[in-house]
C-alpha cells in the first residue's frame, strides 16, 4: 500500500485520482499541487460561459476545493506550482506564496494538461488577442465581451448580418482554427452580436472529421453568417497596441478581437526535466496503467498520450473523458489494485450553433493506410426520424472500414442539433471497442420507432451501403 | 440459382426479401402475394396518425403497390390470400377476387406477420372497441376520433382533466394493455382531448423494461392526466351495442371508446398446415438462415422466431427492424447468396408524451437466470448535459450484468424526449452484440461536450457504478 499519493495539477485527471485513492483507501495520504486556485473545472463549458448562456465561472466546478479538503479529506494546495521532481529522491519541490515545500511521494501522477498553442506570428502579444484554455482566459473573454456590449469597444466597423442578435451590436471579430475551440467561440462570440470570421488554414473545418461532416458544418456556420475563410493562412495580427486586423495571405480584415484556438500541446517541461520520457507523439509516454519510464511516477490526461483502440499505437487526443478515465485508473492503481484505463478511440462531439457533429476512430484515408489498412469510406443521408413523422432532420454518416478484414474503422455524423448525430455515434464505439466488422455493426439491432429514427438507423444505413461494397 | 421466388405477405419482411432479391438476380421471378390492398407501410406510425400528427395513411407507405410493380419489376399480387402451401409440389394455393391461383415456387418466404390479440373476456365484440394491427384499423380510429371531435361521440361523461387541449373536448375512454400501443394511443387520444384510463393488469405498464423506467413513464402518464390502474383485470366491456363501461375486479369506469393494446401473436396457421415447425415460443422456427424446417421454405418478420444475441436461444420478438432486416437477408439467400440475418436482442423504443425510452438485451432476473445467468443490476439518474448547460434533463439507466462473466446482459433507459435516452442504447446494444463485459463498457470512449451529456454518459455512469459491485 502507498503511503503518499502525491499529484501535480488539480484538473481532470488530477482530481479524479485523487478522489478514487481516497475512497479507496482512506488512510493514505493524497496531496495535490495546483498552481492555480481553480480545480476540477470544467473547461468544455468555457465557450458557453463566454457566450452567457452560463452566468458564473463556479458553475463550471463540480467540486470546490473546500469540498475536496473537508468532504474528501484530500490535501489540496492551490497556488502551489511544482518546479522539479526529484525521482531519485522521490520528492516533488513546490514553490507558493512565502516559499517553497519539498514533498516526498510514493506514487506521482504528472497531470499538468495542455497549453495552448500559440501560432508562431507576429503580433499575438497585442492586446486583444485571447486565448481559451483556462478559467482566466474565460473570465477575459467573458469581461470583453461584456464591455463590447455596453458599446465599449474600440471599433464599430458596418453593423453587417451579424447583428441580427443584438440591438446593441457589436464590432468584427477574428476566430483563428476551425477546430472545436473555434467553432464554438464562433457560436459565442456570433450570440453576442459580433460579426465573426472564421479563418481555417486547411481547406476544411473540424479537419479529423469527415470531409462531409466539415462541409455540413461550414454551410451551416456561413448560414449563421460567419464568414469561414478556409485555406486561408493568418500572416500577422496587426495593431498598435490593440489588435486592430487579421492580415492573411490575400486579405486584411479589420477586427477589434481575436481569438486564437489554434490547438493544444502537452505541458512536459517538468518531466521532461526529470528524465521522463516523451513519446513520438510529444505527449508523456506511458504503459497501459499510465506508469511511465520512471516507476512510480505516472501521467494521465492532457499531458499524456494513450493507446487507440483501432491502431494500438500510442495516439495524444486531448479529451476530458480520458483525462478522467486514466486519472480514476491511476487513483486504484496506486492504492494497490492495479487498473487500466483502458484505450481511447479519438471520439469526439461538438455543437456549432443549431448543428451537431461527431467523430470517432479512423476516418482519414491516409492516417488508415500508415496504420496498415486499406481504408474505404461511404457517405449517406437519411432522415433522423420516421419519413412521415414531424419535425425531423437528417443525419449524415460517414463510415470508414477495412477492406481487407472488414473491420469498422471510425465514424463520422452530423446532424441538426437534438437529432442525435452524437449519440447514434455511441454504436460506433460500440463497434470499435470490439474490433466488430462492417457485417456485424450492419446487424446491430439498435433501436427504432418512428420518433427516433427510421427503420434502419442512418447508423444502419450506412454499414448496409459500407457492407455492399465490401461484399 | 432460384427460378421462382415466393413470398406470402406484402409487409416490411416480404417487400424486403422481393426488393433485395429482384435488386441482386434481376432475372429471378418473384411473387408477391398480400391479401390486403395495402404494402410496405410503416404500421408503428398508426398512433401518430391517429393522433393527428400525420396527414394520411398513404405517408405511412414507404413504396407504393405500383412502385414495386413498376420500378422493381416485381410481381405484387395485393388482394390474394394464400390459403394453402403443398411443399411436396412445391406450390402455393391463393384466393382472390374472380377465383384461385396455383402458383409454383423454387424458394418460399413466409411473412404472414402477427395479429393482434384480443383477450377472452366478454364485451370485445361490441361497437367501440378496437385494435390498432392494421392500416384499416388505423382508418377506422382516426374516423372514431374525428367523429368525436367533431361533437358525434355518443357519450360526454365529465368534462375531466384530460380536456385541457381542446375546446371541443370529447369524452372517456379505456385503453386495455400498458405496452407501446397502449402507452402510444394513449398519448394519441390524450392529445386529442380524450380522458383516457389506462388498464395494466400487471404491477407495471411497460413490462419489458426496468422498473425505474415503468415507473417514470407511469408517473409521466399521471402527469398528462392519464388515468393509470395497475393490477387491475379488466373483466368485461359492458355495453348494449356499443361499449359503454369497462368493468374490472374492483371498478366500472364508463367510456365511449376501447383501445385494446394486449399484444400480438404469430400468424402461423397457413404455415402449420403445411407441416411447417413451430418453435417453443409459438412462432416459426428457423435456422440461423429462417429457413424452417421445411427445405426452401423460409419464414421471417413477425411470423418467426429469431436467435436473441446474449441467451442464444430463439426469441419471439415482433419488431420493424428485425422484419426487414431478415426479410433482406433471405431475399439475398434465395439467390444463391447465403445471408445469416443476424440476432436480435429485444432491443425497442418508446415516446411517451414527453418522455422517451428505450430497452435491450435481459433486464428481467427470473429471465436471466432461466438463461443461466447471475444477474446483478444498477441503476442509476445522470443528467442529460452537463450541469452547467442549460436545458438539459436526467437519463436514468438500468443496466443488467452476469455476476460470473461480469457480461453486459441488458439496459433499459428513460429521460425526457430529446435527452436521448433511445440513442444512447446504441452503446449498450453495441456491447451486448459483441459479448462485452461491463468493464469493458465502461472504458467505451464515448463522445463527450457539455451540449451532450456529463463527461461520463449517463450509460458510463452506470457501468461505472455497476462494475464497481462486481470487483
Amino acid at each position: 500500500m502507498t503511503d503518499t499519493f502525491v499529484i501535480v495539477g488539480g484538473d481532470a485527471a488530477g482530481m479524479a485520482a485523487a478522489s478514487k485513492a481516497k475512497r479507496d483507501a482512506s488512510d493514505l495520504e493524497v496531496v495535490v499541487f495546483e498552481k492555480g486556485e481553480w480545480v476540477s473545472y470544467g473547461a468544455c463549458g468555457l465557450p458557453y460561459y463566454v457566450k452567457g448562456e452560463i452566468q458564473s465561472l463556479e458553475h463550471l466546478v463540480s467540486v470546490t476545493p473546500e469540498e475536496f479538503r473537508e468532504e474528501r479529506d484530500i490535501d489540496l494546495r492551490t497556488g502551489h506550482e511544482v518546479v522539479a521532481i526529484d525521482p531519485d529522491a522521490k520528492t516533488v519541490t513546490a514553490e507558493h506564496d512565502g516559499g517553497e515545500t519539498v514533498q516526498p511521494y510514493d506514487s506521482l501522477l504528472i497531470a499538468t494538461g495542455a497549453e495552448s498553442v500559440v501560432p508562431p506570428i507576429d503580433g499575438t502579444d497585442l492586446e486583444g488577442v485571447y486565448t481559451l484554455g483556462s478559467m482566466s482566459d474565460g473570465k477575459e473573454l467573458r469581461e470583453y465581451v461584456a464591455r463590447a456590449r455596453k458599446g465599449e469597444s474600440l471599433q464599430q466597423p458596418d453593423r453587417g448580418p451579424a447583428c441580427r442578435y443584438l440591438e446593441d451590436c457589436t464590432g468584427s471579430v477574428g476566430v483563428v482554427g476551425g477546430g472545436y475551440i473555434g467553432i464554438e467561440m464562433a457560436e459565442a462570440l456570433a450570440a453576442n452580436g459580433f460579426e465573426v470570421n472564421l479563418f481555417q488554414r486547411g481547406d476544411r473545418v473540424l479537419k479529423g472529421f469527415s470531409e462531409a461532416t466539415s462541409e455540413a458544418v461550414a454551410d451551416h456556420l456561413r448560414e449563421q453568417d460567419v464568414a469561414v475563410h478556409l485555406d486561408t493562412e493568418v500572416e500577422t495580427l496587426s495593431g498598435d497596441e490593440r489588435v486592430e486586423a487579421v492580415v492573411t495571405d490575400d486579405d486584411r480584415i479589420e477586427v477589434e478581437m481575436v481569438l486564437l484556438g489554434t490547438g493544444v500541446r502537452p505541458r512536459t517541461a517538468l518531466a521532461e526535466d526529470a528524465g521522463i520520457e516523451l513519446g513520438e507523439t510529444g505527449a508523456i509516454e506511458t504503459d497501459a496503467y499510465r506508469e511511465t519510464n520512471v516507476p512510480d511516477v505516472y501521467a494521465a490526461g492532457d499531458c499524456a498520450e494513450a493507446t487507440h483502440v483501432v491502431t494500438g499505437e500510442p495516439a495524444y487526443v486531448p479529451l476530458a473523458l480520458t483525462a478522467n478515465r486514466h486519472g480514476r485508473a491511476v487513483g486504484q492503481t496506486v492504492t494497490g489494485r492495479p487498473t487500466e484505463g483502458g484505450a481511447i478511440a479519438g471520439t469526439a462531439a461538438v455543437k456549432a450553433f443549431d448543428v451537431e457533429a461527431a467523430r470517432t476512430g479512423i476516418i482519414d484515408h491516409d492516417e488508415a493506410r500508415e496504420a496498415g489498412f486499406d481504408p474505404i469510406s461511404e457517405t449517406i443521408t437519411a432522415k433522423s426520424r420516421a419519413g412521415y413523422y414531424p419535425d425531423g432532420g437528417t443525419v449524415t454518416v460517414t463510415l470508414t472500414a477495412d477492406r481487407d478484414t472488414k473491420r469498422v474503422l471510425g465514424a463520422s455524423l452530423v446532424s441538426e442539433y437534438g437529432e442525435g448525430a452524437v449519440h447514434r455515434s455511441h454504436a460506433v464505439v460500440g463497434a470499435l471497442e470490439e474490433g466488430a466488422t462492417v457485417f456485424d455493426l450492419e446487424n446491430y439491432d439498435l433501436a427504432y420507432a418512428p420518433p427516433f429514427n427510421t427503420t434502419w438507423d442512418p447508423v444502419l444505413v450506412a454499414s448496409k451501403v459500407l457492407s455492399g461494397k465490401l461484399r
